[in-house]
């Protein structure tokens, strides 16, 4: 892997790195954010925890490092962050033919794309489970002790991959996540495409299926703005509360009253992230 | 003026406003925060004090609020953020016949220009001190006890209106100013097409000629990366610093070593400048 980019910050560096992915076929670029610890650790060959993050509909891996306004307490808490891409990128990479901005680049949905021609590079399940941890912890001063979070389709992956890998993250956590992908447009478009007719295989990326099927034993929180226009039809985290009763889970959902879908959502309640992942990360 | 969007934010208010500026002929979005004691005094026909923020070179009204992280902060001291855009805008308003970044659209440098075709339009110095002010006291809860901070071309803006209008301002901060622009390149291109040849009419718009002069009888900080690229070419600190021993003025530089010219490194250090103007904003 490639550095391209290092700023300081808060005393840490925001890098970036390209490199060839072998799960999506195409180079493939990411951010980091190491705090000051982390610079430290590397001098010794140390290592700190990490938290993984997704992004939503139309990201890269710029969004959340220049907006969210996370750094000073990462800094403060010694964690690094991880911030992926939205979906396999380059001139070979199928996107919508429409060039929609919910299907295709920018749109990964964190699955594994059974569908032609999807299923070549459309691999960003095992991206963020396998690959890019091994290449961090490899090549980072990043250790294995992981959490996850997410905004909007990053947390549906956040939540789908932290409940189907429980013992590889320590917690989960998303802002406004798609909930129940299989009974809202964004999910059913996306998951006919990538996956195919067969609603059976979309159960095992559906948080709420999968939280309804199994308990969760790592701790949980989602924070939702009532004021976020694509509560209603897209995002219905109550479907995600009633599986969570059905399995008997604990998950902490915060209903934020007068907030919207936007970063600026996530810039006032991310040290709250943070801080309740800092707890499990040990 | 207009609402064009509004967004809470640690409990106050992101707002874009536009409105037909008659200083430049054209018109202008501007955004602003309200922190929750703003949005209190609303209420009641009270005010709160306000930082007027000056971006750099290519910004528009967004990218002070989107990346600097600032509400946090802004919030807990119950402080308003102005944050208007860096040129004339529209169909109408003449820009670099090459479309370069340092020149016309999204460069005013904070003036008022004599020269055709720049000086129907590019009249930002006015706008920033007498029109915007009028339009914000008029409509907002926010009062006139002001101070004024900026960012590269922003912050040569700002210490140059800031010292320009010393009884209007309560403090000057800066981050990464052009200093000195009449002995820089970004300066001497924009001085010589907006204000013509004759160097003599330059030196109202040079803080380092401006401070020299006058003793400065308001706080001042500036705070200046050792990483940034254009430190020796552009921004020149040092002038600025042997100005104010020549006219006995006190302004606190700090050189942040390792930091660059980027919103990474204006989001490390914003809650001290907001600290720093708090305690003159009575």
């Amino acid at each position: 892997m490639e550095q391209i980019s290092c700023a300081k910050v808060f005393d840490g560096e925001h890098r970036q790195y390209q490199h060839q992915s072998s799960e999506l076929h195409c180079q493939m670029r990411f951010a980091v954010y190491l705090p000051p610890a982390a610079l430290e650790a590397e001098k010794n060959g140390d290592t700190v925890p990490v938290l993984y993050w997704l992004s939503g509909l139309t990201c890269t891996d710029e969004n959340f490092m220049q907006k969210a306004g996370a750094f000073r307490v990462a800094a403060e808490l010694g964690i690094a962050i991880v911030a992926p891409d939205t979906s396999p990128r380059g001139e070979g990479v199928p996107d919508d033919e429409n060039g929609a901005y919910d299907f295709g680049l920018g749109a990964g949905f964190y699955l594994n794309a059974t569908q032609a021609p999807w299923s070549t590079h459309y691999h960003m399940y095992d991206y963020i489970v396998d690959e890019l941890p091994e290449l961090i912890e490899e090549n980072l001063p990043i250790s294995s002790v992981k959490s996850i979070s997410g905004h909007s389709m990053g947390g549906h992956g956040a939540l789908t991959i932290g409940l189907k890998n429980q013992s590889a993250y320590c917690s989960i956590s998303a802002f406004s996540p798609i909930c129940n992908p299989m009974n809202c447009p964004w999910g059913q478009k996306a998951f006919g495409l990538y996956l195919g007719n067969n609603q059976a295989d979309w159960q095992a990326y559906d948080a709420s299926v999968l939280l309804a099927k199994e308990k969760a034993n790592l701790p949980i929180l989602v924070d939702q703005g009532d004021a976020d226009n694509f509560l209603v039809e897209q995002l219905k985290p109550q479907a995600l509360v009633e599986a969570a009763q059905q399995s008997g889970s604990d998950i902490i959902l915060r209903m934020q009253p007068g907030y919207d879908h936007s970063y600026y959502f996530i810039q006032s309640f991310i040290e709250d992230h943070l801080r309740f992942h800092a707890e499990s990360l040990v």
